[in-house]
């Protein structure tokens, strides 16, 4: 929205009015800009909401069915919890500025909400955003974590951990914001463009899901008595590819939505050039990431193990929407094929390193959204083009771009600090809470218990009952077939004593 | 949208052509509010459809498998038949106006539209709501009920008796609209603020779904002989999180979209205060109300189970947004937590209420929807806020609000009343409805079908076939170990003996 | 948009800046515009692109469970290559004007974009489309096909074969579009009216279905030894009506979205005539074609078969969404009835007839995508109203419109024309295409993988792993059970005598 009433004022004469009748006027188009801003920021905030469902399927899918009910309530209560969190203290911990730069001190419990800049509709969309964060982590610890020290983490991460670091880079208070306050300095004379947070949430539920796998250790049974890899594969592909497709679906509110407003323009007005426009090449950018990515998994896993994955190439393309949410405003479509391409290698070369170094991470997140998530941060350094980094954050003349665009090494400068500022926060909070959980005896469950699957021991009962024969055996008349009947029921019966993992030995 | 051209043509100054000049430059704005309240009411529109889908994959996961595909056939048909006959007379019955405050008498067919305030995105909102009500019931009298007294009751429903209830809470002409037309009375000079439709949707499906679960009986092996409450539980919680998740994400469309336009401004224009901000608000206050539900029910049935279970949370989380649908745009979001934790004790309540009483109801439908429903309306005569009613339901200066905001007791009243005549007009109704179908033999199917499933005998087989050898049953060739075959097939096999029931005896 | 500066400028009157001011204002008017259009386009093109999630899922139930992985890895790869074809070359061909009239031939890679009428969200939404179109056919050749020949053809049917059709129909340079460029003549002085593509989308997917099953010949045990039709039921209801509600709420971006934009007023500005109200209608007449389809589907199917069937119905449903696809936005919602309730008919109709010519498409693609859609343009043709088609498709007064309606044959004439242009084209391309394929060897897969399922022989493993117990027999000790172990195990076991079939004899 543009419209400026003394520029008006001037154009329609001399009458005594004139300037009454250009605010007159002005307001109007304000109001219409609060409706259309705050309609598309709602419905993207919408489509945000809407890959809570995509991980809790992806999720699901990606553990063995006896532990579906457990990784579906972390991810109902992410949202939930966070819900609540973010409302008392995390948006105030994000943005609620003026702060120190390190964190925000008002908005709390949305007092002072609207403010210019700050509506409900913001709170919404940020909302949103931090719970996806801690879903990422529950990927990293599935299928062997007490529930308890999942409420404990994620309250943490949701309420404390993440909002400081969205502060520090997307708050126009934050230290290394590239959209900083007027009159501050920017963090090597250019600030962090990470403009949907490939680092500020994908790195930093990916390094927390890091800790977390790391100090439990690897699932009974991932890898041998020889230390060779074992797949223990996931219980639906289904619910895979449901949960992938979901979470693209959802990275259009994401990416895009990330614009927060779109009644925008660039140009002289009237012109085609706008942030719709630039709205629309950030869903395009995304969009071939994603699909580079994807194909770019299929052939190369095809030439590993010999045949066309499905799984893989979910995450594969899941790894190239976390690279280009970074960049995907600031670099042209050619650039985010790149990106794309890139981040697959980086994905199938993490998890050969993770198989070698006997890291499990059921849903590959820590590879996936902190690799390739530390990737797209490096691309938006090297490939942020002068004309978009100008239009998405005006008003500093002459800032740097990528590197490889002829924008120096300032930006890549200020992308690394981001790096590592990222991960030495993360680890110096996540890092000690897990390991004290550790040694309170409150992060992992006991071996017969992850024998037995969360789902039968906390949860009340297995997630699916197919047959209602199954149902016979528990009324205590097993009848003849009794061993059968207790091979056969899905409903609890715990074998206690076979390892709970096929055998596809992995090449790794 | 508030352009004035009376008041621009002023500003506009003397000029013979002022007058015009404002017509001409208002009648943009006009423009430009209808393509954005269309956009936004379209949009939300989609989303409240999505809820449809919702229902289908939540009740599909609350049954057990043998009657999936019959209960999953009864949402598409709630969608399908509801879209015909909402066309032909439900869109008339609802906001036919000029009406007699009791039923309205035109849009038949959708003749006149588009009209001031009904064009055809009008329609295709309040039939997303129409069928949503349909879908409500369908979840009381599912896993016995007769597929012919579904599509009965069912077109019933959705034609003419939500119809009726909707005209009354919500067209101009409403007997009880808090937004009646100028000149008309208020009920108790208040109204009833029943926003979105916790009594006018939530309580009249769930209202009409006591009766039905009532005339209908428990389904068999729900209660022991020794009376104790048995769980049938739903053959697939994935399936429950996936249609809990969808439900949220529509209720974005249902609740904030109840504000049919957001181009709207409340104080001077071309401040931060519009409609804008109050549709934001109130998805706000919708979310903390789930996320309240779902944590309450989160500890308080782990307190009564000892284990930590997500399809409980999931209903906590549904009943917190069926509470909060009533007063969603009228309270702040601290109110919001209040509604959705009391919420969920009003549903853990009667839900041991019914099983004392041996009331089964496999979706807890009418408790949630019927108590939770008639929750929130309370909840809103006692916290609505003096400011936001006046903002919503403007023109009425001095109108009643929350009676613990200060605001006295005759919105209260107004709302005891909105129960009182939803409960009466629905057991008029739905009540005579349901005991002739019973009489007349089309209510409940035999013993024999209920214990075979409805999906064998009455929809073309089991839902799903996980294994091919299943089917060699089929072939005639059960070879050797025909006991074991036929125990282990899916398809056509009908234990008609044992009780179809898991014996997880509830507390009760 | 409708502000004329030229008008604004007489009417702000004699000030020497008049002119000056009403460029203002009218410029602040079109960004408006921009953003409003840009925000509707791009949510459009999101609903769409959730269509192929719900082929994905429809497809993953419609085949059996053994080839669930293969069928779902082709929904993802539609996607993603389809992304980087239409960007390199598809979207130039289909819309890069001016053109010979047969193909387009600038944007090549997004060069020149954005330019009036072709922004980035453009490109976005006709991608979500083109894969569409692939994802139709690989429901005709489903569960026999290899891999490679499905990349083959799909990239070729994204990248050329589709692009060119919607050249000639949807491009304003293509020699049979209805809103061809002023000044060019219009096929039969109408210009074909395939609005959202009916014929440029459905039945191009379906015919080149068509081909490919036809080359490749039924299923194994499709049909048996007496030539009589056996069911091969696809292994999943609840995941047919996942998709098929997801389909349904894509469609709403996929009918109404085809506007491409939303502020556009008919009448005079400022009355309730204008694109908003057209595009609630097209969301209307869809709605009430579906749902016409879904109801006669299902009576007409329990005459015939005996039992209510959720399946017939969810693709009845969709016959009647792929039928008014093509006159949506020209017709009223009492035609779009008749449309509806006569797809039904044509689908039950198609389906006997194929099951007589032993024609076996899995997903009943080519009769629902391709003779539905051809019913469509066929509907259009008679029932297209005249106001409706002079407002959507304006500038041409005196055109064509609807044989039905008083408008002549001359539509119907073009419409002839489309349906025969396209088969002629599709055949063309892609029956020699599919011929060469199976010449070279490259199209069916062998009888022993086809027995077997895909997901084993090619995809790395079943698509469900529900039992650990499972897992136990992959290890090598199966104890005492072992008969029973590889029966029951969903894991490697392969029959590969028996039929893999249900006996359930269809009635044709």
């Amino acid at each position: 929205m543009s419209c400026s009433s003394s520029d008006l004022a001037l154009l329609l004469g001399s009458s005594a009015n004139s300037s009454a009748a250009a605010d007159y006027i002005c307001n109007q188009f304000a109001d219409a800009g609060y409706a259309i801003d705050t309609t598309y920021l709602l419905f993207s905030a919408y489509l945000v909401f809407s890959m809570q469902l995509g991980f809790a399927m992806l999720c699901a899918g990606s553990v063995r069915a006896k532990n579906t009910m457990n990784i579906m309530l972390t991810n109902v209560l992410d949202a939930a919890a966070g819900g609540l969190f973010y409302y008392l203290f995390g948006f105030a911990f994000a943005f609620g500025g003026p702060s120190n730069g390190f964190i925000g001190k008002h908005f709390f419990g949305l007092k002072e909400v609207p403010e210019p800049g700050f509506d409900y509709s913001n709170f919404l969309y940020q909302w949103a955003f931090a719970i996806a964060a801690a879903g990422i982590t529950s990927g990293s610890i599935a299928e062997r974590t007490q529930f308890v020290a999942y409420l404990i983490y994620s309250s943490f991460l949701t309420g404390f951990v993440y909002p400081v670091v969205s502060h520090w880079f997307w708050s126009g208070d934050g230290w290394a914001a590239a959209a900083r306050n007027p009159g501050e300095s920017l963090l090597f004379k250019s600030g962090v463009i990470d403009f949907a947070g490939s680092g500020v949430v994908h790195m930093v539920g990916g390094i927390a899901g890091l800790w977390g796998a790391l100090i439990e250790g690897p699932r009974i049974g991932r890898f041998d008595h020889g230390g060779r890899s074992v797949a223990l594969r996931g219980h639906s592909a289904t619910l895979v590819v449901l949960g992938t497709f979901l979470l693209w679906f959802g990275w259009y509110g994401f990416n895009p939505g990330s614009f927060n407003v779109i009644f925008k323009t660039y140009g002289p007005s009237g012109s085609l050039h706008g942030q719709w426009s630039a709205v629309g090449r950030t869903a395009v950018t995304t969009t071939l990431a994603g699909c580079t990515a994807a194909l770019t998994t299929l052939f190369g896993k095809r030439l590993q193990t010999g045949h066309w994955n499905v799984t893989d190439v979910c995450n594969g393309l899941l790894g190239g929407f976390a690279a280009i949410t970074s960049g995907c405003s600031v670099v042209d479509p050619w650039a985010a094929i790149i990106c794309g391409f890139v981040s697959a290698w980086v994905l199938i070369g993490l998890n050969k390193l993770a198989a070698a170094l006997k890291f499990d991470d059921p849903l590959e997140a820590a590879q996936l959204h902190g690799g390739c998530g530390a990737w797209g941060i490096i691309f938006t350094a090297l490939f942020a083009r002068e004309r978009y980094v100008n239009e998405v954050y005006p008003g500093r003349p002459g800032r740097p771009y990528g590197l490889f665009m002829g924008g120096g090494g300032r930006l890549l400068a200020a992308h690394v600090v981001q790096i590592l500022v990222i991960v030495g926060w993360v680890s110096a909070t996540m890092g000690p809470l897990f390991y004290a959980l550790h040694k309170f005896g409150l992060l992992r469950i006991s071996g017969e218990d992850e024998m037995a699957g969360m789902d039968l021991t906390r949860h009340g009962g297995f997630a699916y009952v197919y047959h209602d024969d199954d149902s016979i055996t528990q009324n205590g008349s097993p009848g003849g077939g009794g061993g059968f009947m207790l091979k056969s029921s899905v409903v609890r019966v715990e074998p206690r004593t076979a390892p709970a993992a096929a055998t596809n030995h992995e090449q790794v």
